[in-house]
């Protein structure tokens, strides 16, 4: 499913890539911890069953009208579209996604409005609003956009609302008679893509998101039940390394996982640059690469820049994919390149990943690896899991308040002011 | 055209953001050195017509073959791919871009490959083959995977080259008799993007190459004749602040940057990130944002985590789109975002970057912001060169190779030991 290595001797060395056992027992007293003051709502999300009822008494309700919806637009930015992104991206190839083309009205580009819209007939269009509040700029200015050009006042079935329980948003679904659905406050924007938020489009293209809470579930209780202690004994390295190793990168080999990348960055980022509980600055760096490409641009810096870095590669088990192939060819004043010759992409990019990996191990930088053996609902919902949890304990270890926000708060009263 | 600010109180208390005429000095030394030791070819390309020559020399003998072109793909990685995709995107919006499809086989992600080659016909396909030298394994696989599937042997007017003089492919190329392009040895790939590796495909593309080449002269010779010394101070900035500020944020507000910054991110860390003269490992680390989207990802690490970040933000003026609007309309319970109604979507995104500008200048962060006025082939030009000489008197500073990356290479060779 998800094979976790720790390969790098730098890990193995370093006495905090092998954490004591009581520092193991720390670390996990403060998730425990975290869960019993029911500081964050999420890990609630893989028990709670709500989503997946709404969602589908949602469907079944409205059997015929979603019949006929060829796009489905989501009008919401950050943690209200990126974890959906992500998992779309990643299992677009199983059969039963459905041929519905999935649209983002995001952020507040005219270019990027226009382009989005274009080619929209409201009569094969869902809308659905996805904000905590209802109050970000980009989301509100942009549902004001569609109520308008949509006249959806008069066609309500065409737009409807995820949104936090009694927020402004709910207040005003719910009184104007739109279909609205509730998320609970404790669940952060990173933190809720496994929320009505991800889980209901994902159930309207088609994806078994059973299994996709199931195996995150199994993964989170796996963890609970202390069989996945890499995952502490990472985040005790990232968080105590944290002067030495500023950023982390996470490398993708897969194009198909660049917007996993963008939900990584945002989870990373905003979860663990904070002013800590002794008013100190503390962050962690994420950036996310995508291989072989990125080998072609970020490489030579990592190998031979400042040793500021811990790489975690990202890689899909290829062996499936036996075509196409690189033909047996032979061209003139090409022949050192033959080495490859009949051998298929998928393990060429295959080792590729390895051979970048060991490269950059034979200069002592930090890495690991998480291979997926499949890309299905399954794989993708231990990922999530596994990422946000490792987000936790990092938080926890550096004792900040990873489920907040309030840096990005400034700028909206700045903006407020200068109109 | 391009309007540069350093507005941070940071950089102007900074006695290194206002360096003195004798540091401006020593550093504009460093470059005109460069260029009497010819260390590299690219600042030679703005005055070298060359390519456009050539480009036009081709064009005007296929012209009925180039008339029924309706694709082009693009075989290249790094380099050879990203200047183009950044240029492109920036200008497709213009009248003169012709109606044909660019797309690019760049890696060896199988996926990719297949969707990329979806639906293309030959007859109305041109494959232009970019690369150094060829060897690079990412381009000679796809080079060879297109021949065997599209038979090119036997339909060579399909099929370009655009090459270093004399490398394998220039030798294979010629021998074969397929159309050749020559580009000068010393002319990085991530440098190459004014010669004939994007002029000829931007001239195919319908663009006023000419003007492109013009302006990057023109900001060229303007550098050359000390009339944009703030370059200078801002490398000197970045250069010698480089333990205190080892990441460099580009913060592009627009969509269309998107190729940009990922073009920017090659540049500045393929070229900034060495083992410098005395055997020390240097860098500085760039990262690309996108706004308004990237607040609701990255903004709080940058306000609130630790500081070691620069921001560069690149703007357009927006001043001209003034369609779309946010409509005016109150929402019940949502009044409160209701002080940008009737505002332009640009005008609101125009206001966001300064929003969170002035928010990270607050923070006492070191920002800049590079104002576009308009995107066209000359505001493209400059930016592209400005970033380039940026890069250069950085890395003259820093006393390391700019224009090498021995680093890319320990992985070409573990791979083949591997196979």
């Amino acid at each position: 499913m998800l094979k976790f290595s720790h390969f790098n001797t730098n890990f193995l060395d370093n006495q905090l890539a092998n954490p004591s056992s009581a520092a193991l027992n720390k670390a996990f007293e403060l998730i425990t911890q975290e869960i019993a003051q029911k500081k964050t709502g999420y890990y609630d999300l893989v028990y709670n069953q709500q989503a997946l009822l709404d969602s589908k008494a949602y469907m079944q309700e409205n059997i015929n009208f979603l019949s006929q919806i060829q796009t489905i637009v989501i009008i919401g930015i950050g943690g209200s579209s990126l974890g959906l992104k992500a998992i779309d991206s990643m299992l677009k190839h199983l059969p039963s996604r459905k041929n519905i083309k999935l649209k983002y009205l995001e952020h507040t580009d005219p270019i990027a409005i226009q382009e989005t819209l274009n080619k929209i007939s409201l009569k094969h269009t869902l809308f659905i609003t996805i904000s905590k509040s209802g109050t970000t700029i980009e989301t509100s200015s942009l549902l004001k956009f569609v109520i308008h050009k949509y006249r959806l006042f008069d066609h309500k079935k065409h737009l409807i609302f995820i949104t936090d329980y009694y927020s402004p948003l709910w207040h005003f679904a719910k009184e104007s008679n739109f279909e609205c659905f509730g998320i609970d406050k404790n669940v952060g924007g990173r933190f809720s893509v496994l929320s009505t938020v991800g889980i209901l489009p994902l159930c309207l293209l088609g994806y078994n998101t059973q299994e996709l809470l199931d195996s995150a579930r199994y993964f989170q209780n796996s963890f609970l039940a202390r069989e996945q202690d890499h995952l502490l004994s990472k985040a005790i390295f990232f968080a105590k390394n944290k002067e030495r190793y500023p950023i982390n990168i996470l490398f993708s080999y897969s194009n198909v996982f660049k917007h996993f990348n963008a939900w990584y960055v945002q989870l990373w980022g905003e979860s663990l640059g904070k002013i800590d509980a002794y008013g100190k600055k503390v962050s962690l760096t994420p950036i996310g690469l995508i291989g072989s490409i990125d080998q072609h641009s970020f490489l030579q810096l990592i190998t031979q820049g400042i040793m500021d870095k811990t790489i975690t590669f990202l890689s899909l088990n290829q062996a499936k994919y036996t075509k196409p192939k690189i033909p047996k060819i032979s061209l003139p004043h090409l022949e050192s390149t033959n080495f490859v010759n009949n051998t298929s992409f998928a393990k060429l990019l295959g080792m590729q990943q390895l051979a970048t990996m060991q490269t950059i191990q034979n200069e002592g930088i930090p890495t690991d690896h998480i291979e997926i053996s499949e890309l299905c609902e399954q794989s993708v919902g231990r990922l999530i899991i596994y990422f946000e949890l490792l987000t936790s304990v990092v938080g926890a270890i550096l004792n900040i308040n990873t489920y907040n926000q309030p840096g990005v708060e400034f700028g909206k009263i700045r903006l407020k002011e200068m109109f």
